[in-house]
């Protein structure tokens, strides 16, 4: 099949990763060890190197090896060919797509708001904000419409294709519109309950390197490769998976609380096993070797997170390992005691500081809101009022300003639209997903308990991992669990847990 | 006078140094952060990453501007600027004079001669060596026919002057001549003394945790912006002056030899100092924001690592902070005993562990054979016997094997020719500066024994750093120094500090 077009298609792409790679260690070293004076001249290396890469994954030569590629038969007769170059087109065709005036426009745009979004948080002074937002919410516009989106969808369609590729906002309602009001009630019936769950046991003061030492011991045991691989500290937890055999995962410590390191650190091991679980040995820079959404990916390092890691059997695993590590509180604690104190759920106000059940309704009113935005239907300046009423109506508490309200989040200043979204639908995909693996492994709450994590990562490896984007992520649900995605399977996951430990 | 010309140089000057630069990062991340499996994707990084350098700085348009700023009396009028394109020029040329295929076939050749002197070594195999190293010398002097050398030269010359640009072999023999026969008797006369230096003192077994944390304390002291800069552990020291405002320097740490990681920071923050001491800001990417040559590079590592660290000033200073941040034999130690300590004469095989008045021999050496080899006077096959027999001549000792002798450095295997004479140049050239500063700053022992390194380093920005390329090597010195580089200052200094230590 490999034929000299294909060929020389795939050295391209490869060409246009190995810039890129060098554009995600700048970044990582940015976030770890840069010195603060190196700023403005990493900034300088940062916008070089990107430009590098766009131009790389624009060339003109990539279109016409499309195009001879698309038109032969012995390529498109395979079927991993023809998937690689169904998404090499859609890369290829966002990445030209739009202007480069509107491109440079929203970047430059965007680094202001951002500035201008950190004040306005600090201050609590949304109208400062306001004429940003609306700047960016036009640009986004401009942007969706040189996108393009399928006739019956919508504008927001286009910005949502690009982190979940193929996945529509009428698809996305029908699944949240029944995940909210179960989820909702869940809450209120939880609040109304009258067992309360003690996190006192979380609470001890661990210091960050014998945090460190645990966390590298659960990556271990999980079978994350740390000589492919490596755990450092930043502000902000993130996952690169930066080349070939070098994928980095960040965690913080807090010494007051140790799950939030720990659940953090097992959260960005989800995304680093599917990074280092794709085939870039044979496909590097190739669609074949990447990730196929946001949202699949998300759902790795929730599934590690959540369902792993906040289960009974973790804890029997985990406990003696962690008093011998940490010490503290935890010489008293038992796995029921410590399951219940991880599993609370309880409306708060910030979105990255929220539950696992209370997290997703967060998300839905962030879809809800800027997909009014983007459509028209809602404007900015209305925009703190409909958060607060809203967020009222599903967590039943009251926003207090706009600060721990519609300013809390980073990512519009920016122009992430058609993001947020991709959170939730993480957490639904892993459900779904774990039902299915519990079906297939009928005793993996048992090897879990022994730490055995080899089956269970072995299963994501070869049916999720190994295919890259050979399947979009609605084909790979479908595939895997016989179903499209539904909002089931996650109600099931929550209820079936949170129940038992509120006493419903 | 910054003509349109001119500006649009600099420019794409800064770009091929901003490449260049990121380069930089990846080669630190490799020997600091990198977890090993790496490896294969680094590499692509790196190759891709030089091609990328070496063609920004290589392109036509550099040629075209140079022509027209050459001939353009407002830049010329300019002596910076015109010490700009004078430089600009010498490094367009020496990057455009070589084939492609014959930089290829050197990069290529090279690394495999390396793994071949990796093995050669270890068996101490020294002919499985010699084929690889005949090919070698023959593609050196390739290179330096296609560079080129002033009338009345040799071949060699070409080499020398990549490294240390206007130098030329018959020069440095003429310092070295003297040097190396007066070296030698001191070192006989040494030898031969009935006062022997105890060095117990410093061997005491201290964590590498508390030798960091002293290191970062005489870092700080010294005036190195940590700001601006790091310091990180690495199997081999290194410094890299990665872009303007991130200057990272790498140590080692031996628990038994705390003075090993002391001097190799030290040395490492000499060219720090200078790094930092370029003035990057205004002239990033030019030869006016550039160091001047590695000898000057060399003499600023060494100056702060054996004419301040090697004082006893310093150790007034240092002692009682090494106290209390090392513990151990310090303890008890005196500033006479470490000085004498830290200054012993003793010869021995392997140059990277030798003290700073036998170094010099071993670099005379190496420079007296590789000029032989690149002139045809020395055959490959001769080598052996050749060394062993000057060795004898200089140090004194005989060379029990070649992995002791001429094959324990890396340099020859691939392509480093030309540049082993700087590092005794470095020393040469810190002596005769360090007599000027201390007729300038007459109080500067005083200053040093109370931890004021500040005169000193001002001195250095000023005199050296603050130039960049806008004089040559031998010009500076002339300027500084009022005389031309000679070996009295380097002989005057070794001989009046160890006189004393070994009673002579």
């Amino acid at each position: 099949m490999p034929t000299t077009a294909y060929t020389e298609l795939c050295g391209l792409l490869r060409r246009a990763a190995t810039l890129k790679s060098v554009n995600e260690l700048l970044n990582w070293d940015q976030e770890t060890y840069m010195p603060p004076s190196g700023g403005p001249g990493r900034s300088d290396q940062q916008s070089l190197m990107a430009g590098l890469t766009h131009k790389a994954r624009t060339e003109a030569r990539i279109g016409e090896l499309l195009k001879v590629c698309e038109s032969d038969g012995k390529v498109m007769g395979d079927a991993r060919a023809a998937a690689n170059i169904r998404e090499i087109r859609r890369d290829y065709d966002l990445a030209t797509k739009l202007p480069p005036a509107l491109v440079e426009e929203i970047a430059k745009v965007g680094s202001q708001a951002q500035e201008v979004w950190k004040h306005a948080r600090a201050n609590n002074d949304f109208a400062k904000f306001a004429p940003w937002l609306e700047k960016m919410v036009s640009l986004q516009r401009r942007k969706a419409e040189c996108y393009g989106y399928p006739s019956g969808g919508e504008l927001y369609d286009a910005l949502l294709d690009e982190y979940e590729p193929g996945m529509t906002s009428s698809q996305v309602e029908v699944i949240f519109t029944p995940l909210r009001a179960r989820l909702s009630d869940l809450i209120a019936r939880i609040a109304a309950s009258r067992k309360k769950v003690g996190t006192k046991i979380l609470t001890s003061k661990i210091p960050a390197e014998k945090q460190h030492a645990f966390g590298q011991v659960v990556l271990k045991a999980m079978g994350f490769d740390l000589a492919a691989g490596r755990l450092d500290v930043t502000t902000h937890p993130f996952c690169s998976g930066i080349a070939p055999g070098d994928t980095r995962l960040t965690t913080r410590y807090r010494d007051e609380k140790f799950t939030d390191a720990l659940y953090g650190t097992m959260h960005e091991m989800g995304h680093g096993l599917y990074e280092q679980g794709l085939p870039k040995d044979r496909h590097y820079g190739e669609p074949l070797g990447d990730a196929i959404s946001l949202g699949i990916h998300e759902s790795q390092s929730r599934m590690w997170e959540n369902f792993v890691g906040r289960s009974k059997p973790f804890w029997k695993w985990a406990l003696p390992r962690a008093r011998k590590a940490l010490g503290g509180s935890l010489m008293k604690a038992t796995v029921d005691q410590l399951h219940a104190a991880v599993n609370t759920a309880t409306p708060s106000f910030i979105r990255v500081e929220a539950d696992e059940a209370t997290y997703n309704l967060h998300v839905m009113l962030r879809f809800e809101i800027e997909r009014g935005l983007i459509s028209g239907s809602l404007k900015v300046k209305d925009l703190p009022g409909e958060w607060n009423h809203r967020f009222h109506d599903y967590l039943g508490i009251k926003v207090p300003d706009d600060r721990r309200g519609c300013l809390q989040d980073v990512h519009w200043s920016f122009g992430l639209f058609g993001y947020f979204p991709t959170y939730t639908l993480g957490n639904l995909y892993a459900a779904q997903f774990w039902e299915k693996i519990n079906s297939d492994i009928k005793d993996l709450p048992k090897q879990i308990g022994k730490g055995e994590f080899g089956t269970l990562k072995s299963w994501l490896n070869k049916n999720i991992h190994a295919h890259g984007r050979q399947y979009r992520a609605g084909d790979l649900c479908q595939r895997i669990t016989g179903k499209p995605l539904g909002a089931d399977p996650l109600l099931r996951h929550l209820e079936g847990k949170l129940g038992p430990i509120y006493g419903l």
